[in-house]
């Protein structure tokens, strides 16, 4: 596949992404590399990648826990005082070898290590492939608040190497799904069309699509870096997606959702606020709710759940003036930003999703 | 005194700077002001700050404790909860009202919440005014590896209000001079010479030699912003400095130094090296050891204390592939960078000082 040039770096796919990665590596004098991998990468993933690097330079391994729950200040904190144990300098790499929670905190690390240091993302789940790894979003949560912590700083490459995925789990093949369908449904209705007739997640089928996805994500983020406009349309879904995996991550009595099933949830019922503020045709509406809930299920909310929820869009990173702000669908393939919603409507959104 | 323009900002003096602050806030739309103070300015200085703001944006208070202790992760963790539990969003802006730590840190703070809001510092100590608060660094310590953690990004503006120094201990100024005295060493032998026939450290007769030092700093700044090459100069007397700061800091044994008083012991220390390496006349050096140490007395060292110092200097920011390299004068008014000294030099420097 094609690499992919975006604002002040390239996507790599595949065997030729390690070409690339050892060309950059020869080229740029690295005094040391670190690459960060969790439990999960370090097993599944690390052992390809090192037999793919092709190069002099002195590498350490920097190990943090898997999961959302460790995408933590306290987490930075140990992967800093490794690096400075470690005898980490401004020269150095960091090459972040993992899912999103890897890729968004390590480029985080990267950017504040001594005022900066350079980073590769190398996305190992699907998720991390078309979304996280590509446009320059770094982060950590603070408390339950979702990237609440970050900078916005582009890597120097990014590598997709899509056999990764072998070993991912069916649970977050879906998940990465969700930010598929999202690019489609904001950007490409043909995109859309063939998504939902995919018959299988199987990773070698999926390469192509993943291209495309990259493709419609990265032409976001190269007309629009800091968000300032046409970005916040890759938030559809998000304002909403986002309060309730936050709020399931912080009530253990609610089921775990992982970051694409919440945004799913998310996009149903901002497919609803769409139809009532911006034009969405009904059937357009049914089509996404049907197609999501094929593939995501249902999640069950009490009327307590969603009270909280609402209360939870405050944080929200896109709000100003105490103002909920959404991206919402005119139709399949076209989206609005900016738009203000009525707190009824959001109460009518949870009760047309629950049917 | 006329402003300063800078990259993306301009530093503005005296009562000037209060009405260039109040046209800012009624042009910007922020949508809350959140001011950070430390126990002492929250004292000293925010009555004054407060009644010359002309604003109708609703504004809250956050305090820290004072003090380089307090430069952490820590009490960065406690203003983004803080600035999170207030409601603040990305149009928000933050002004840090203080001394080095309050902006360094504040800086910091308002650079990565929700990745990144605007900011403007109000330095309040004469080490602030001539240096931290102008020229983008930002950052908090790590354990005791001073500033380890941070982001290069500029404020929106700067305000110098002198008539701050009027609380601040004589110490306090002293500390501050010796940027000052570097900022001739580095670029101007005549405003070195001047300095050094200081009679006082009154606030009110430092003025326009705290608006030349701003200038001959932020010109640096303009030229490499990013500190690839020229801005090293102004790490002169700063890496064996900066390890004796962190030293002295993180051994309860050691006396107190203000970061002044580490630079003084270091440029002293530094002048030998550059005697030894770039042709420093010793003429010079020895006005440049009888000035500072007429100002700052003399910091005492054992053989363990000096070692451990050597060691620290592996921390330094400005190192890669385990090489120290020093900034260096070749005479009073010109510096070069990116000098390597051998381990014995150093050894020298140290008897040197100590005689």
């Amino acid at each position: 596949m094609k690499s992919i040039p975006s604002t002040s770096y390239s996507v790599h796919f595949n065997e030729h992404c390690y070409k690339e990665l050892n060309v950059y590596l020869e080229a740029s004098n690295f005094s040391k590399i670190f690459i960060l991998v969790d439990t999960n990468t370090h097993t599944h993933c690390l052992p390809k990648f090192l037999s793919n690097i092709d190069c002099d330079t002195a590498f350490e391994i920097i190990e943090m826990e898997a999961g959302e729950v460790h995408k933590t200040l306290e987490t930075c904190y140990q992967i800093w005082k490794s690096l400075s144990d470690l005898d980490g300098d401004r020269k150095s790499l960091i090459i972040n070898l993992g899912g999103g929670v890897v890729t968004d905190l390590g480029g985080f690390v990267a950017s504040t290590f001594k005022r900066g240091v350079r980073f590769v993302n190398v996305p190992t789940s699907l998720l991390s492939m078309v979304d996280a790894s590509v446009g320059g979003k770094t982060g950590v949560d603070l408390g339950t608040i979702k990237n609440q912590i970050g900078v916005i700083n582009f890597s120097d490459m990014v590598l997709v190497d899509v056999s990764f995925l072998e070993t991912l789990p069916a649970e977050e093949m879906r998940s990465g799904l969700a930010e598929m369908l999202k690019h489609g449904l904001i950007k490409d209705a043909d995109y859309w069309n063939r998504l939902c007739n995919l018959k299988s997640l199987d990773y070698s089928e999926l390469g192509g699509l993943i291209h495309e996805s990259i493709i419609i994500k990265n032409e976001v983020v190269i007309r629009d870096p800091n968000e300032h406009g046409e970005r916040k349309q890759l938030n559809f879904g998000h304002t909403l997606g986002h309060a309730i995996e936050s709020y399931c991550l912080d009530n253990p009595a609610m089921q775990t959702l992982l970051h694409g099933e919440a945004i799913a949830a998310g996009m149903i019922m901002e497919g609803y606020l769409s139809v009532k503020t911006c034009g969405l045709p009904e059937s357009a509406l049914n089509e996404i709710k049907n197609t999501l809930k094929s593939i995501y299920g249902s999640v069950d909310f009490t009327e307590n759940d969603k009270s909280s929820i609402i209360e939870l869009l405050k944080y929200d990173k896109k709000n100003s003036h105490g103002q909920v702000k959404y991206a919402l669908l005119e139709s399949i393939g076209s989206c609005k930003i900016d738009i203000l919603v009525d707190d009824n409507l959001v109460n009518e959104a949870f009760l047309f999703y629950a049917q």
